[in-house]
């Protein structure tokens, strides 16, 4: 069991250990992770660059539908819109996402981002779900 | 003049070294920028983490309507929509931005992502643009 | 006063009574508007057309905007995503809509519409705050 | 046949009757439709409605898709954002949509809305790829 990368078991997260992220809780169809703001992670501008604020909302809605699903099944992005709110300069970033509404083959799924001064952005998105690899139909 | 952030002339580019970004072509409306999917960018499930496909669209619509703003004006993002056509694992991706209409406080981008096997995402965003830092009124 | 139309005064809203939109409540950036599910706003596949759903959301955001807005000024939409998470066939629809975040020029809103059996579609948009008409500047 | 409503073969489309849509075109995965624009399709500001230009783009990109599903497959919107360059106030509005990319269960798809000014808005969509009515499985 790898501890910064909960949501896929042992299978490591490279991109996620890059910037930084880290979850601190995923269950029930809900998730919260962070990172840190670090100068790696700056824009031109010497804000953090909005990627990194998106990338906490696509891995923390993974991760809240991960958690909801069962029987090996696992997900993928199809769409996701976010929307910033002010630019982030240092301080850390908690993302809370959680599934609004899950069919069979879609679910939909929302998040907040936040620093110490308050919200930052909101995304929402949309995810395939997906039967285990392997599994005829698949 | 700093060729690997032409955008922003000589200011340094740091989410964009770390994950390889660079620009092929800036002007008019337009951009073209790139990297190389490389094994630090992967998710868990072993493909290119999607945030770093939302770093191309985001960072290449934000060169794109640089382009196209004179009198020292800069644009930060208000949001954006990407879509995922399908995973990739490897080779590199190429981000083709530009603007579709700009107003005077509000522009309007789409990009199209593409790797040596065909499309693979698309993105549209809204764009502020922003009077120079320090001018009356800004 | 038309109370059919409360967030625009004594303006009329043609469109809004074609197809039976009707608001019940707004204030403090909230609103809540509704409509009956008739056969007239049928798509072709019998199932409630997506675009009246949809301007339950765009209509509802606006009145929600513009309960939250002094000194005459007011809004217009910059862009929605909608998504549905079934259709709908008869009864009743109702969207509460409210502002997320609102800055100078531009704010951003979200919206749930729902009938009789519970959740039907989620929107959020980013509006534009324009100055009273005939003001310096607008 | 009924060619007020091509896409949808005999079946009536009330809300397309509603507000004037008629379709010129639909192929290949692409469609063009159309709408004048009258007053009762006006919202409170005197402009015509956002969710007309959107029940535009809908039913095209429905349309669009339609036309490239055989076997009596059919299709659902899942998501879609639209976004507004300027207010319309008369005229002609035409809606042109296309299919980007087609999987097996989703398809995503763009429409530019215009009328004889120029560009209107812009929208793009991810829709359902149903199975036929009845089949095993759908």
């Amino acid at each position: 069991m790898n501890d910064q990368n909960p949501i896929h078991g042992a299978h490591a997260n490279p991109f996620g250990e890059l910037i930084g992220l880290r979850f601190d809780y995923w269950g029930n169809g809900e998730s919260r992770c962070a990172l840190d703001v670090t100068p790696k992670l700056m824009n031109p501008n010497g804000v953090l660059h909005g990627a990194v604020v998106y990338a906490l909302a696509d891995t923390g809605m993974g991760g809240a539908l991960i958690s909801a699903l069962d029987g090996g099944r696992y997900c993928t992005t199809v769409e996701i819109k976010i929307t910033y709110f002010r630019p982030v300069v240092s301080g850390q970033l908690v993302c809370e996402s959680r599934v609004v509404h899950q069919g069979k083959r879609l679910a939909f799924l929302e998040s907040s981002v936040r620093d110490g001064d308050g919200p930052v952005a909101r995304a929402s998105g949309t995810f395939a779900i997906l039967e285990p690899r392997g599994s005829v139909g698949s």
